[in-house]
């Protein structure tokens, strides 16, 4: 039987403390309700729990990242306040073959900088924007079950050009009442590992209860899981012959 | 001193003989407006014809296509009035190192899905949609000089899924009023050949008057043309160390 | 239960009946022998079928191959042979998504040029070269547990330039004795089907025998198996607001 | 007329001074031998100059990289040497535009895994293997006016796997002596700036005076250098109908 996905939902979870907006939304914290998304369509093929900036070392001991097969970033407000040496031991366990979601304002975040290498900085507005989530990889396991567009009533606006490496499968593109487009799905490999950012879902409107937004959560987490037997690469010194039988 | 680049700009050349509202756009023709964009920018250094459907080959004789460097495609209503024997010649000049500029319905052109492999098929709806075309890829040559977004106030919109393999770049997305979204400016590259697919441009609305198109068209003929000396690939029986000086 | 993947292996069947030195080797012809490797490694994970040339519409009739998950296709001295009508039906049936597995010298296939859209052409040499082939994507599903390299004593060597569109992901990449190199494992995506192009394999070496190249069909097939619910991509005239709930 | 290319060569400068091996090779350091390469095949198209380690801010002022259009960097015994206030300020003039090609161990640079975000690892022999570099990309700028493959009598092996993500456009593959293989040609877009990575040369192999290297390199230096008028992205709070005319 296969062992379930062990998936750590970490949120900064400062927004939810000081805007009253916010916490009617998610009354429990955005990575609560991100976390309860992902079991809903996993169910015990998961393990989920959580982690937050305020904990000892955010929550992301060597321990807890050890056992993470999967780690989902959302952040905002406080990019700076996360330690660079979390950061460190995050990437070092991406190349080594961790799945890493990156949600929407994510994408400032240290961790995606440092992978990205590029500024992804991008475009916006908060002005309850509709969103139009369209696929451009149908048949992608990203995109299962989920509608073609995924329909957000109300949603910050991210807007291009969005400075990133060209994503190695560009899966939805978004597109705004104001007009705008953005690559709002995107997968990358580092090493051994996999990225996913997906950019809808903010604060100020109630996107991670949105049921298809939860869907693709869901199915991003099993796609990025590591397969089994993932030896991480490393230099070496490598003498004639050295692969012979 | 550099040579300057032969362009033959080939249209389907039907809708202007057959449509009143097409003719009142393109008095001369599609192809020749065409012609006029891209001659207007780049001056000296193309070397422009055109060639049309009803002509002997289409236009297209073996003699024609060795002259050209970049060849230009605009079809619609008559796709299948065109010959094999002249799509397999311009496939092979494609292959050999011909550029190739696939504009909007030629979507469905025999040529572009030989070159595509997939269907090519797209949704669409013909009702004066504003098309924005956004730049994804800056610095990318063929967005020099034009702004992001173009606007073009009145266009057949194009959408969602688009059935092509997985762009090698990306360069344009567009929006449209409905809400949907479609990758506008699209590189492949086949054999020797660069390949651009660019959607804008309808017969019942004056696109190819519009000045950033035409910067466009007039850029991608500088993408497309060929470098000098590229040898075509070919299969061959190689003897060990047959590459030895 | 998850439903086992329906495997159809084709061969032309051809050389295993004109070639002692192939029979030898194949004596129950390649087609067996690749069926049993896949076989060996997905157990009643597969339910695999083969099909040949000389078959009435060469075995791949409309039911068939509507019943079939994944098709592999291994073909060399009758590639004119096969029936443009049953290519046509194939390349359909892989946009609308079935998975592709395309082996060694079907590089020069219809089906494959079909759609690849360039000429596939490469170089080779029938000289007993050994071949290492080498992960250059630690952490894709088809790479699962092979050694990097995988080494093949004796084999035909295959060298670029490969006349094909660029990868969507590079798997593999071979030498060989004479320092040829070759992209020897290669995915491509054309409508909703996975298409994936693995180089070793012929029918003068016992390469289908060979414990990692059974491995990595065995972890092709489960890479390329359609998802659930894959609609097929249409052209479609959409009012606006088509989309809305 | 066209403006030269600016170029700034810069070299680590260390061996050269402390290797009697590499000095009999480069009596007046890599960094300028390279300059010459550069120089020999774009005359007056280029103005070039170098810069080193040992020159206060590693002669990579803010003033030096504002008049450079492409940077070129090599080296191996000091990569922890490298000032990160001048990293940074070279990758903030590479995602606004400037080239950047990056040599054979500056893999290991802290400018090139900024760029990536992975490990950059690889193995490696120092045993006089010949290397042969394959072109893969026909038709590439890169690529112009070298022979397939081009033949290094002597060189230091370097292997896969390369921890680099998926290159954008791989021009080069190469095998040596002991069987290995490495994608030794690699580009990458970051923001703005174009990133080409070219792993031969080695500080105790005469490759920098190898004709068809060479050439690579100036031919890199024409493909990495900015288009006219490349504004760098910006992140932007964007009112509704900013875009309009």
């Amino acid at each position: 039987m296969t062992q379930p996905i062990r998936v750590t939902v970490w949120g900064e979870n400062v927004h939810e403390h000081r805007d009253d907006s916010v916490r009617a939304i998610y009354p429990d914290g955005m990575h609560t309700t991100i976390a309860e998304g992902i079991r809903e369509h996993l169910g015990d093929g998961v393990r989920v729990r959580t982690a937050t900036l305020d904990q000892p070392e955010h929550g992301l001991t060597a321990d807890v990242l050890a056992q993470t097969d999967v780690l989902t970033w959302w952040g905002h407000a406080a990019h700076e306040a996360v330690s660079d040496d979390v950061v460190a031991r995050v990437r070092e366990r991406v190349l080594a073959g961790m799945g890493l979601l990156v949600l929407h304002s994510a994408h400032f975040s240290k961790i995606f900088i440092s992978l990205m290498g590029s500024t992804c900085s991008l475009g916006w507005r908060n002005d309850a924007d509709r969103e139009l989530v369209w696929t451009v990889a149908p048949g992608h396991p990203i995109t299962a079950g989920v509608p073609n567009p995924i329909d957000i009533p109300e949603q910050e606006m991210y807007s291009e050009y969005f400075d990133i490496p060209a994503p190695e499968e560009l899966v939805f593109i978004s597109s705004f009442t104001g007009g705008e487009v953005f690559r709002s799905g995107c997968t990358f490999r580092r090493g051994n590992g996999r990225v996913f950012y997906f950019s809808p879902g903010d604060q100020e409107y109630p996107v991670y209860h949105h049921p298809h937004v939860r869907r693709v959560l869901a199915n991003a987490v099993g796609w990025a899981a590591p397969g089994p037997a993932v030896d991480p690469p490393e230099v070496a010194n490598r003498p004639r012959g050295w692969f012979e039988a």
